[in-house]
């Protein structure tokens, strides 16, 4: 018993890392047989071998679970924790699918996605991150909130400067800030773009000032890491 | 007479707290139904809905801005101010509609806008924010020079490059100012863009220095808050 | 004489202050005039009013270049200086189109735009950014030269994805630099992108290491920027 | 002999410096040459100059590296050594190209731009860069990972959300992951972009969310390098 639970929930031991990398490989494994399961004209054959490498992952995933619920000491707050509901919702869409309709299968599809935030579970290295969110926190929340109401106000104005002139591209402002989405972040797909010159003036002051905006809080993280970074020495 | 100012004027009572909150919410939705109002196929029944919340949003907001100036200790000052003038602002467009020819909300609809502007009263986290923007001033206003130089160089040089091969694209500076705007910040719509080998290369050698200077003020801007955070403490 | 030498070399005095002003103004008024000169459909009308301006603002320039000649210690030294010659190239190009056949005006055009780095002569602000650059120098030249190794291995790389499924697109490795400029600045216009799985899978790497690289100096001149301040204190 | 090696391996002499510089011109020469080369509609005339300058570069790169190892001091050490490799690559092509059947060569030339390579060997600047990377090292690497999870998530969810609205562009999962790449890049050519009111939606919180996760690496490259350089003194 004390075996087992070396081997599962540390790290330290030769077979826990042992243990640690088969289970995160068949993490990887799993979520690149979904993605190929998307392909539209996959083989009948393709389609099979996929259904196999799902059904012995899923099937490994379980016995997984157990062993876990096996060893914790308290067996409910396991299974109630974060990490066990992960791990339930992980392996949980696969039995419930050959229960239930097929055709019902494509929206608990979606759940089965949980299944990678297990590879979150196996990495120590996320907790720096955590603690340099945890140190610009109030200044990301204050700059999400900027970028809000700069993205609010962007619609509008370019939504007064558009509509006329283009109708059905700037239809509302809900479309106007699609475009000021695309824009403050600098992504420009081209799809929407004003024509006025109105509206290309407006478009120049408010990159002029949203790109000081914007693109501050990855500088904010950037320095926040270096902090946690130094606070870990 | 007392209690209420504490509660419309101060944040820290839990009334206060209260007040607060409701009026922002207030805020948040008149801007989701302006927004909803500017659908293009809305049925006659959503815009009724639409004109109801926006009454009874001004009838608040009328009460609001008729208990602050009661309140105030100088009501002419208070008036005068730029929050008692943002206040009016965000209800009298209501009451002129009614009185004025309808044809003509459209325009006055714009200043309804200002009403956002009154989210930004509320909240305490911006001044540290300013205090940033305090520190970088002198590099943030010598980087808007430049840049606007930069824009300027960029714009006649790709004028002399494509307006020969483009002269539809490129018909003047003020079209090539349009480019070296969405091409320096990097959005690069796509509707504008060198076809000629000497535009390409002056492209490439503009935003080969280009970069280094027009994302530099975001970094200004992080380094400015961290500083500000430190004399925070 | 000496009355003269405070007004034009000087800043401190109040009509030196004054006069700084005044043809700082004509200069971004010329600028301003020659970009509404290019564009395509102006009435008759509107050229003789810009030629008035252009004829106005040649005659000052003139004079200043002439008061400032007068004015030097040493005549030929100023007149062979960095801001000597761009005085001179200012104006001298209206001279000479008046002289020569009126078509070669166009050639003689693009060097009237030297005027405007006289904006760069009366501004003190852009000594602090020159010491910037010299502090991150080392860093700006290594990273230039990184960037052009990657800017060529990624050109040559996506012309081998790419050149047999798009042979007009990325029809040699010039093109294929020109689609490695466009993707790693991030501008993406969207004129050139690779549609084959291999040349998207090759881009993704590209975008991955690039990033990395490419927007890094914007970071180091910001930070080489708060160190020229603090080196000012 | 001391005198050779005093020329080929060091670049502190007079003789050093000048060697240095001729092998890097001919480098950069033959890179030029190269990209020459696969430009479509070159003329005969063109193409046997190139052959030319190709022959005469190929010959001088060998003579270079029979004397480099007839210099080493272990022979094979050097011919196995990482530069000893990329020095007999970059002209080994060349002699199997004549012995091999011609339409062959097109696959051998790939190998021929690990010349470019040889430009780094001259370059002891990007030794400090190496330093850099080695002190953000760990963050570097949880931010690849962190970014490609954020990649494969927003693909996963992009697919479910515009599949059904535009099966042919976002076909499968991988489709969506060159979405995904071009979107949180910034790059955003336009190929690909999402047009449901539920997909617009999802993008907007995945750039929001992932703008500050896929800037920061440059922003602790930035940092790095100036510890690096700190380090130095």
């Amino acid at each position: 018993m004390n075996r087992f639970r070396s081997i599962i929930e540390s790290c330290d031991t030769r077979w826990g890392r042992l243990f640690d990398l088969a289970i995160q490989s068949l993490i990887v494994l799993s979520l690149i047989t979904f993605s190929i399961e998307t392909l539209p004209n996959l083989s009948e054959d393709a389609r099979r071998w996929l259904r196999y490498i799902e059904i012995v992952t899923v099937i490994i995933f379980t016995l997984e679970y157990l062993l876990r619920l096996m060893i914790a000491d308290r067996r409910l707050r396991f299974a109630f924790s974060f990490f066990g509901i992960i791990d339930l919702l992980s392996i949980l869409p696969f039995y419930l699918a050959t229960g239930v309709d097929l055709r019902s299968i494509r929206a608990f599809r979606l759940l089965r996605l949980f299944r990678a935030f297990k590879l979150v579970r196996y990495s120590r290295a996320i907790r720096r991150f955590h603690r340099a969110l945890h140190i610009a926190r109030e200044e990301l929340v204050l700059y999400a909130l900027v970028t809000l109401l700069l993205l609010y106000f962007s619609a509008v104005g370019i939504y007064y400067c558009e509509n006329e002139a283009q109708p059905d591209v700037f239809a509302s402002v809900f479309d106007a800030l699609w475009w000021a989405t695309c824009t403050l972040t600098t992504v420009g797909y081209g799809d929407v773009y004003p024509i006025t010159a109105g509206g290309r003036v407006f478009t120049f002051f408010v990159l002029l000032i949203g790109l000081g905006i914007v693109a501050v809080p990855a500088g904010l993280v950037a320095s926040a890491l270096s902090k946690a970074r130094e606070l870990e020495d």
